[in-house]
């Protein structure tokens, strides 16, 4: 697959791009923001085009174009102020969305957060905000006609991972290394068992590939 | 009709009070989120229920339960920090607006803003934060069941109404008294034609009733 990665600089992107870099499957490209990263990545042998999630749904569109797949990796975690939330973790979101089905892009996977379409899990979070971005990009995503997964993961964490997962729609939410959230996004781009669905990730038993063939 | 207000308190929202306290076709009932308020409303008379756009849609659905329609009037306006227009003017509204589904509120009327369903319109607004919470917000309206109206008014003028407005689908964005938008909501509780329409209003030429009716 053609497979398109915005956020490809973030904690998680990096990971996927070096799974992707590695797979005999997929073929990459990066979606990045300025030409210093552009020229970062290809001097690691990845494909990279200039687009701002601050910008149009039409400049999205045409750097994607050709793409079979979109992982929307991107994000402010939180940290960022909540004007950026708005702007980059919904809008932004929603306009890739947007632009994936203006140019026939069927696939997107969605690096969501732990349970953002349930209000009552995240009422009383100290990111709430940045909660109810995540809430409405993914219920945007989910009304939209895109073969979707979204994926909600426990607590990051930058330790190595273990390739091993628990992957379902009712997994108690614990952690997961973000090397481990990229292997499993990167390994769902083809599992058409994964489409429209919701899924929590947290670390687990299972590796990726088998737990996300009995998802 | 009962109509039941969220925003009592908001400078479009005392002017609805007054023409529904006026009217003698409507039943109003405010929603506010203190017991000062409670108590200041009912010294005008006018009935109050306490309940707040950050808590649940059970907690909204309760206070507005057997009403015939919502207002939506409540909002930071942009003055407030993007994490209370996350909160507020975008996850609020939308709770609002599943109570009302949930209770049997048929009518909705939301106050937005001039062309929020149009990016391209707010793409360098100094409130661009604010633009994209509406815009959700009204969205997820036009996405629901509810016979629904979003007004988009102008700049908003504190000085008196006049009574006379332009209103439509392609209307040039100049300005409207406060007093104004607040006369034609409160109209247009009643008026079938505007179901399930996002109307821009301005100042203009045509008394408030007679341009709803051609609307």
């Amino acid at each position: 697959m053609k497979v398109f990665l915005i956020g490809a600089n973030g904690q998680v992107g990096k990971y996927m791009v070096d799974f992707l870099k590695q797979s005999e499957k997929h073929d990459l490209t990066a979606m990045v923001r300025n030409q210093n990263q552009v020229e970062q990545l290809n001097s690691l042998g990845v494909k990279a085009v200039l687009a701002d999630l601050e910008g149009s749904v039409e400049e999205l569109g045409e750097a994607m174009k050709g793409s079979d797949a979109v992982i929307f990796s991107a994000g402010s975690g939180g940290k960022t102020g909540p004007d950026k939330t708005l702007l980059v973790d919904l809008d932004g979101a929603v306009k890739s969305m947007e632009a994936a089905e203006k140019v026939g892009v069927k696939r997107y996977i969605m690096v969501s957060a732990y349970k953002a379409y349930d209000r009552e899990s995240w009422k009383d979070s100290p990111i709430k905000p940045y909660m109810v971005a995540k809430h409405y990009a993914d219920r945007l995503l989910a009304a939209s006609n895109l073969n979707y997964t979204i994926f909600g993961p426990g607590i990051l964490l930058n330790e190595p991972g273990t390739g091993k997962i628990a992957v379902g729609e009712e997994i108690k939410k614990t952690s997961i290394p973000r090397e481990d959230v990229a292997r499993t996004v990167v390994e769902a781009l083809d599992k058409e068992n994964t489409y429209r669905k919701t899924l929590e990730i947290m670390s687990g038993d299972t590796p990726v590939v088998e737990a996300l063939e009995n998802v």
